[in-house]
């Protein structure tokens, strides 16, 4: 299926999650806020670059960008929307909501590398289960930019542990999609008491002999708009993501 | 001589080229605009990363940043003042132009992997020389952003034929401050008339057998700042940079 072709389907009405859609082609986060604070989300992606690269921007106001050549505002399969630092509602659509003051920015995703974690051997739980990557908020904070602070969201996948090697090495070739692992192993190291309750998405089984991942998360954004009482932010509802005009392959690095 | 007492020196009144200073630590370039167009310089940056790498960002209307703890209004060796567009005059302090809305960004130079490409035998002919290295305006467009846009500017350093491949490898290693060469070889590919009448700073002896390595420069946002007629800017004179606390293999990759 192609970007547009899902686009499509998502703009008809599917709500699902994107893990797993349109194999090869680019996943991003959307983060879209007011004008006024879209030099702090810049800065904000500058200081955490392993959480918040930024693939693309727009200009206010509007709803596509040259690397997504959809409509924002119907396009993903699901939306969150904030006021004053807490998630009001999570829609299909905001058409409605899209103010013509808002900046969106297209943050890169690990989904980026799931095909290329596959290819090398390495399973990938909740590809193979069908569900949302879980995504927990940790006791790492991000590095605060004007007034945007929080804490560091990671996404998790259980690998077996002689493929743990492989699973850092692939992914750490796509730098610009959060890159290799920024934690390995006890969860309770970065401040996460249950696997099996993630912050966002869905649990996965951890078998015996697998160790759990940690790669760095595009929805941290939300947790810091969340953290800092933002007026007025969308997000995309975790796991359901702008499926880009760009291949992953373009963001491998030799 | 360590960095707070290079910068003595400058607020004494030296007025020179930095180039082989405080070996080990990092240079930078600095570029300081208004507020209200830090956003368009941020996102100019990222759209630029080889030309613009920001090592740092200050507050509006101060003078120092974490990795600057001097003082930038007059710790380095010279400025250059912009008004609409046109470099007005040079500076050896800017303490009374430097405005109350001001954000100070420090842009990685290419300075900082000199020291390497010494150790790796490659000779660096401006530091031989003792004179600034020569920097020039190409035909290479910058990706825009908001109301900045302008070519990108390169620093050229010529390089025994046998070298290139050690100083392309070196220079990689380093890519937060220009990374390896964005040309190697004939000037005019990237219209450049004539390498003995740089845009900025000194021109170098080329001799026999060498060939022109040219590198990315942090010059670019103020060569952006004239092509955009930019109301009132602060940079430093080329080749006259900041000297950091931080050390350049603080910016060196395995």
């Amino acid at each position: 299926m192609s970007p547009a072709q899902a686009r499509q389907r998502f703009r008809g009405g599917a709500r699902v999650p994107t893990a797993g859609w349109c194999r090869g082609w680019t996943q991003a986060n959307l983060i879209a806020v007011p004008k006024s604070l879209r030099y702090d989300l810049l800065l904000f992606a500058h200081h955490n670059p392993r959480a918040c690269p930024v693939l693309d921007v727009g200009e206010p106001g509007t709803w596509s960008t040259a690397l997504f050549t959809g409509d924002l505002r119907t396009d993903l399969p699901g939306y969150r929307l904030y006021r004053d630092g807490a998630a009001v509602a999570d829609l299909g659509e905001v058409v409605g909501e899209w103010r013509e003051d808002l900046v969106p920015f297209l943050i890169g995703c690990s989904f980026t590398f799931e095909r290329a974690l596959l290819a090398a051997g390495v399973p990938v739980r909740h590809l193979e289960q069908g569900t949302n990557v879980p995504m927990y908020r940790t006791s790492v904070p991000c590095e605060a930019a004007g007034r945007l602070s929080g804490p560091l969201v990671v996404s998790m996948r259980p690998v077996p542990a002689r493929l743990v090697r492989t699973a850092v090495q692939v992914s750490g070739r796509y730098p610009m999609v959060h890159g290799s692992p920024v934690h390995i192993g006890e969860p309770t190291v970065i401040g996460i008491r249950d696997l099996a309750s993630p912050d966002f998405g869905d649990p996965v089984e951890v078998r015996d002999g697998e160790v759990p991942l940690f790669w760095a998360c595009g929805v941290t954004p939300q947790a810091a708009i969340m953290a800092s009482g933002v007026e007025y932010a969308i997000g995309h509802l975790p796991g359901h993501m702008a499926i880009m005009d760009v291949r992953d392959d373009d963001y491998r690095v030799p």
